[in-house]
């Protein structure tokens, strides 16, 4: 264990991992090209609330830190649709009352792992010193000091590349590519997106309902929101960067106003800020980033954002990262310290797991920007529901990927898409619940095992 | 016309396009990083023939090369399959007469093309001058020269990336990705390959066939022969790198001359300095590369391997290139130099022709390497043989994509792919050749229509 093991990167996944690593007995050092969030007042640059469900939860746990995350935590129990006319409607996650996503701040629950791991006092953080590169068969790295701009050689035994979709380890793979054969993939959406914010009510009150996630699908694009532990929500548009409309069509004040006035009324009146955010906020793209392997040498693994960076429509990507830790402690368990053989088991069971992911979190901006405003997709959703209420054993696709971690995500994407071909035909054909026999569905869906 | 014009890449495609661009009237600044090879004895470190067809052909024409190409070119008439065991057997590449592919030197012919565009007296070549990066914003790009190490900047009214499989300035756009939504892919395959040769025999004579290329299938990997002016053939193994056998697991003299000997037998008495060559040759990898868009701002155009990196199993790589010429020509005639809108046609029109001879070249290397030893597959080929030679409108997917340039890949892959379901249908059935209905075949075949 006098091992000396790095961590690149002190993100969400990373700060998990270096804390869980430090618990496990091994002396860890972090480096974090930005400075030490707890200190300034930055943003992380991303957005500033996630989806935690049951994968990353177990993550956590792992750690300890279920109870901790508690008061950090605002359950999401459904989806609130708004059409474009008529009433607002509330669709639940599950049919089981113990089911439910959280909403959580990125930066407090990043502040948690950060104080945590710096409790365990086994791990060394450098704050704004950068990953410039890496060198493999040398097994170390250069880093840079934003302070002192000096550049200086980092050693060690192993290194754990948690520097995010750009990561800078992954960066020097794809330069050495033809030697390692690194297969590399970035993939961008036409979608982009910017963050805007509804504003806490009088006495920090939610001008919303606190426990859902808020959706107005517009066919095309959408915005939705999220509960912060202020009362505030924040609230993401995802709109075609080119078209019209798109971000780059909406360039005057006039048009701006006009296009959440025209398209989003209500939503609009509890933006009072939303002219001054649309012009603050960046606009920024969506991308998938798959690549392997993972591993080099058995000394340098990637994880979490670094292997497999998503798109944000299943709320799974801190989730997916957060499993590569439970996974990778899993091999720890059964190997050691062999990291050979602990990396190449990791990449070969989780290479699949993550583009299963990928590609249901690429397929389901359909299901939340279009889907969700379809009359046969929310039949569907409701018989789902009866079946979960009434079929204890029943579960969605959307329940198998989020609240089922003991089914991978492959395994979940499998079922779950079967069981939506024939749930999407029978509504299809049913039209109304009343039409439903939900003893009938449930066979066809046991049929396919 | 008094614009300035870059080509960065003077291999075989930007030559060429310098070439064109100074025929139309253009001033050329062509940069390469290596070397002019009229004046050193290097080899592009590039596999030393290469595989000329009718859409290559067609780009020499537009450049008026048509004549000037003939000393230099090898025709192979078909494939000549040396089995395991049993006879060698010569499978024309088609059923009629004037449909063939040719064996040219990489090297003469670039030589060919940077004769030529010197001739012009409209082009300026900056040898041992690489591209280090682009400034999209600017329209510049940063050179390092390679005896001075200066750096400076070359601004320009337009930039063609014709820098190969790593071109800086794709690199340039992947950095930018986010900003750009450039989107990249880079896959290897498990085969590598290596290139080996059989000398010229006594007074230059050719010890195989001149006339065909010469394919050793052994189910899972292979090797193939292209006949050399000189009398020589060029001799390249593919074999995955990993596995056994694999490059990887191919060590001592002994493990090395057991492979040639076993699977080999009478090739490795054609060359007795396999060892040496195997020893002194490197292992290389084989990928493929799609990225989109391939223009930046009507100012920056990939084309040829920049753009569509291919594995060499179609024979189509320079081929695709020297029909990006011709396609970006036919675009400068309709649209004069109204780069912004040439460039954003020429990405529309030609990216899924080249997603095609990828994907076709890829799936290509099981045909040579197993299909060419399967008897069905054997039979398959007979049958369309004799479908060419008796019907002059039928053509084959390989003489789709090889002989009809004036069918796109795209168009030549979606008939050829049907075509091959049904005669590998029919072959199976039929089992041996005077099982066929000529006639029956042809209509099931026209039924495709």
């Amino acid at each position: 264990m006098q091992q000396k093991v790095v961590v690149v990167g002190a993100g969400l996944c990373g700060t998990l991992l270096a804390l869980r690593l430090a618990q496990r007995g091994f002396q860890v050092e972090v480096y974090e090209r930005r400075a030490d969030m707890r200190k300034t007042n930055m943003s992380a640059g991303r957005s500033i609330n996630l989806a935690l469900s049951d994968r990353g939860m177990r993550g956590l746990r792992l750690a300890g830190l279920e109870s901790d995350i508690l008061p950090l935590i605002i359950p999401m129990l459904g989806r609130k649709i708004y059409p474009r006319e008529g009433n607002a409607q509330f669709m639940p996650y599950s049919g089981r009352d113990d089911e439910w996503i959280n909403s959580v701040s990125r930066g407090g629950l990043n502040v948690l792992l950060l104080d945590k791991a710096e409790g365990t006092g086994k791990i060394a953080f450098y704050f704004e010193t950068e990953c410039l590169d890496v060198d493999f068969a040398h097994k170390s790295m250069r880093v840079r000091s934003a302070q002192t701009k000096e550049v200086r050689v980092v050693d060690a035994d192993v290194f754990f590349g948690t520097d995010g979709a750009g990561s800078a380890i992954r960066q020097t793979m794809l330069s050495e590519s033809a030697r390692l054969r690194f297969n590399f993939s970035l993939q961008y959406l036409t979608t982009g997106y910017k963050e805007l914010e509804i504003p806490a009510g009088q006495g920090r009150t939610f001008q919303l309902d606190k426990n859902a996630l808020h959706i107005w699908p517009r066919h095309g694009f959408m915005i939705i929101a999220l509960p912060n532990l202020d009362g505030s929500f924040t609230v993401t548009l995802f709109l075609q960067i080119a078209g019209n409309p798109g971000f780059e069509s909406l360039r005057s004040d006039t048009e701006i106003r006009h296009f959440f006035t025209e398209y989003f009324p209500d939503l609009t009146e509890l933006m009072p800020d939303v002219l001054a955010d649309f012009r603050a906020n960046p606009t920024s793209s969506l991308g998938t980033v798959k690549c392997y392997p993972w591993q080099v040498n058995g000394t340098f693994l990637l994880l979490g954002d670094a292997a497999h960076a998503i798109v944000p429509f299943y709320g799974q990507g801190m989730n997916a990262s957060f499993e590569d830790v439970v996974v990778l402690d899993g091999l720890i368990d059964k190997f050691g310290p062999a990291w050979a053989k602990v990396f190449d088991e990791f990449q070969t069971v989780r290479k699949v797991d993550a583009d299963a992911i990928a590609d249901l979190a690429v397929e389901n901006e359909n299901e939340m920007r279009d889907a969700t405003a379809d009359p046969v997709f929310q039949l569907k959703r409701k018989i789902e529901l009866q079946l979960e209420q009434n079929y204890p054993d029943y579960f969605s696709k959307y329940s198998l990927v989020t609240f089922r971690e003991d089914i991978t995500y492959h395994d979940a994407m499998v079922k779950g898409r079967k069981q939506d071909d024939i749930l999407m035909a029978y509504a299809r054909a049913a039209q109304s619940m009343e039409n439903v026999d939900l003893k009938d569905v449930l066979q066809r869906l046991k049929a396919l095992q």
